[in-house]
């Protein structure tokens, strides 16, 4: 369903030529009555003009209209690149007829080259024919954003809020260079609540930090990353505040959402088959318990050993002990699954074929009791597999 | 040559059945007129009770004699382990006739197994009988301290100095678990120079700083990283003071031989046969050089990159972007080799089989102008191979 589950979106994913495989490639979302929009964006220091436009146009009031264009990631294109970003803007805001302002962009592929403008607007025009409020629009947008992804990525939840039914639904992108803060993807997600910006907007964070940016492939942020919101407001009955039962009601469903897209998208992260979650607890502060999670979920021999499904916690030591964060190395204490592997900074005789079958299931969790404080975080890893080198090593630019 | 290539030591590596292959796993090194000795030592929060024992001999006062052993890294052994660790002290002492404050000891290989004191024994007797000031001495005592490490790996320099001819020579293991700062690894190199501990020292941080901790294989430290400096004064004439250019030309010469074991480190990682430097220049700040250098060297997309060969600038952007460094976006320039694929932020047209020629080759350059500051640094990194990945996926704890 994704961006067309929620009432009051028309969406469309075309092919315009600029992926040599013909596969989609112009995604576009229409709003007619205008949305209340949101946005998070990467923190490379090395941005795409599509992310600083969209910055500016979601500051400036309602949204219209967002096109995305996958295959070319408009990064590193110089003057040229601003003018191109601002150009995908302003041929739809003349589709929608709102200004360029009330239409939002993102881009998405390799780097280091201009778009072929003549085909991007072909797409453009293309999409905005075929605009539909289908099962099957939703689809098409969730494939026109990917890039290396093998699949589309989905999600969407109902909520009972103040006697009416709210939905919340979208996609995202994003199979490699995934890593916190704002994990390397692209995403879009909407929603028929009526809300306002400053309520829209804390929910999106709250959720964007609990989910992609607790999710890790190889430790990078591109230069892309984007994650827009967009609140139609079509849903009937009084707006949903900023604070209190209903917020929080509505936030708790909105990072469910995202949590399944990021899920989704580790699953599908180059050449992985497993995903692993790694807690961590009794920090001496919430960002040694982030650090400490992040930097077990991003060590390759980590990543190695879970691919190997070997209960090697002297890995998984070792990354926390050299991460930087505080520790009682004598109380250290460290489980995979439910199986303790080592108490009070000791190896404990452990059952290794129940860790190994543990660590052979799609999804596993390693806990680390850093006996330090009361703070915990987590973040999601996945495997580093041969087809991850493979895909990396033998893609040539 | 490794230890024995420096006058006044004494050296063995024998077998005594820790490693199950049956490979050499006990090094023991002498020197009976007393060295000056200095220590680097791992800085991970969770380290080997020899690790600890072998920072406090260190201070103590001259060092008489050298243990280590492999295949066993008596790290979270607790009480049992700390007492192993001055066992091994005490048993080479009493051959010796000094004091256990008068040996070092370090241990490498698997965590969280006590040592098997019996067989330690064994070869810590074994060695002493055969100790002798062979090159054959010196490559076995090179072998005993290998795990993973396909190849020993040893150098040695000669320097005239005040007349008389100064020697220089050691060895180092570590094939992966590798990352500044304090590479992942130990190393032992001698001296027969007449020189204190205060410029002993500074020559080995100076050394170590510009080398091993110049180097990344995966990014991370290990509980045992110890890099050893023994100086024996058997070496006729005045003594080298801490400052002047008899020091200066110590300390260059000293830098070469740990730069040596640090490249053959590099190229003997696990399942690699190309190795990178990546040198940042115009940065705002030392730091940032450094981060930057580093970055780029440990970040997986670029490390498949070389492997394949492929001139992908766009990850090494993206890897300098996201390190939170200063950078002017707009002056960027990077470089493969001498072929220049960015410059002002903008790609450049090059030749890209030239590009992957020189990537191709088993040592190459990249080289980033962050256009911020007046600092530069470096940082040797390797590629990212399948064999990597079943190396540390396919091993089992």
């Amino acid at each position: 369903m994704s961006v067309t589950a929620a009432t009051g979106f028309t969406a469309a994913g075309v092919s315009c030529g600029i992926k040599a495989s013909g596969r989609k490639d112009i995604a576009v979302l229409a709003c007619p009555g205008g949305a209340a929009a949101a946005g998070v964006f990467t923190t490379n220091k090395i941005v795409s003009p599509a992310v600083l436009r969209a910055m500016e146009h979601v500051k400036s009031g309602k949204v219209y209209g967002l096109v995305i264009n996958s295959g070319n990631a408009n990064a590193c294109t110089g003057r040229q690149g601003e003018k191109d970003a601002l150009a995908m803007c302003r041929r739809l805001a003349r589709h929608i007829g709102c200004e360029p302002q009330g239409v939002l962009v993102a881009s998405t592929g390799v780097i280091g080259h201009t778009l072929d403008m003549p085909k991007v607007n072909k797409g453009i025009d293309a999409a905005w024919a075929g605009l539909s409020c289908s099962k099957t629009a939703g689809d098409n947008f969730a494939k026109a954003i990917m890039t290396t992804d093998t699949r589309a990525k989905q999600a969407h939840r109902k909520l009972a809020l103040a006697g009416r039914e709210i939905t919340i639904g979208g996609t995202a992108k994003g199979a490699g260079m995934i890593g916190p803060n704002m994990a390397t993807t692209i995403s879009v997600v909407t929603t028929d609540a009526p809300i306002g910006k400053t309520a829209l907007r804390k929910a999106l964070c709250r959720a964007v930090g609990q989910s992609l940016n607790k999710l890790t492939v190889d430790g990078h942020q591109s230069t892309n990353d984007t994650a827009f919101l967009l609140a139609s407001g079509s849903a009937a009955g009084p707006r949903i505040p900023a604070t209190g039962k209903d917020y929080e009601a509505f936030a708790a469903a909105m990072q469910e959402v995202y949590s399944d897209l990021a899920r989704q998208m580790a699953l599908d992260a180059e050449g992985v088959k497993k995903i692993f979650k790694v807690v961590v607890n009794r920090a001496a502060s919430a960002k040694d318990a982030a650090r400490a999670a992040r930097a077990v979920a991003d060590y390759d021999l980590v990543k190695c050993a879970v691919h190997g499904s070997d209960p090697n916690w002297g890995r998984i030591i070792c990354a926390v002990g050299s991460c930087g964060v505080k520790l009682d190395a004598s109380k250290l204490a460290c489980k995979i699954g439910d199986v303790t592997v080592l108490r009070s900074g000791r190896p404990v005789k452990f059952d290794t074929e129940k860790a190994s079958r543990i660590m052979s299931q799609p999804e596993h969790t390693i806990t680390v009791d850093l006996a330090a404080g009361k703070y915990c975080d987590f973040c999601i890893g996945c495997e580093l597999t041969r087809g991850y080198v493979r895909i990396n090593a033998d893609y040539h630019t």
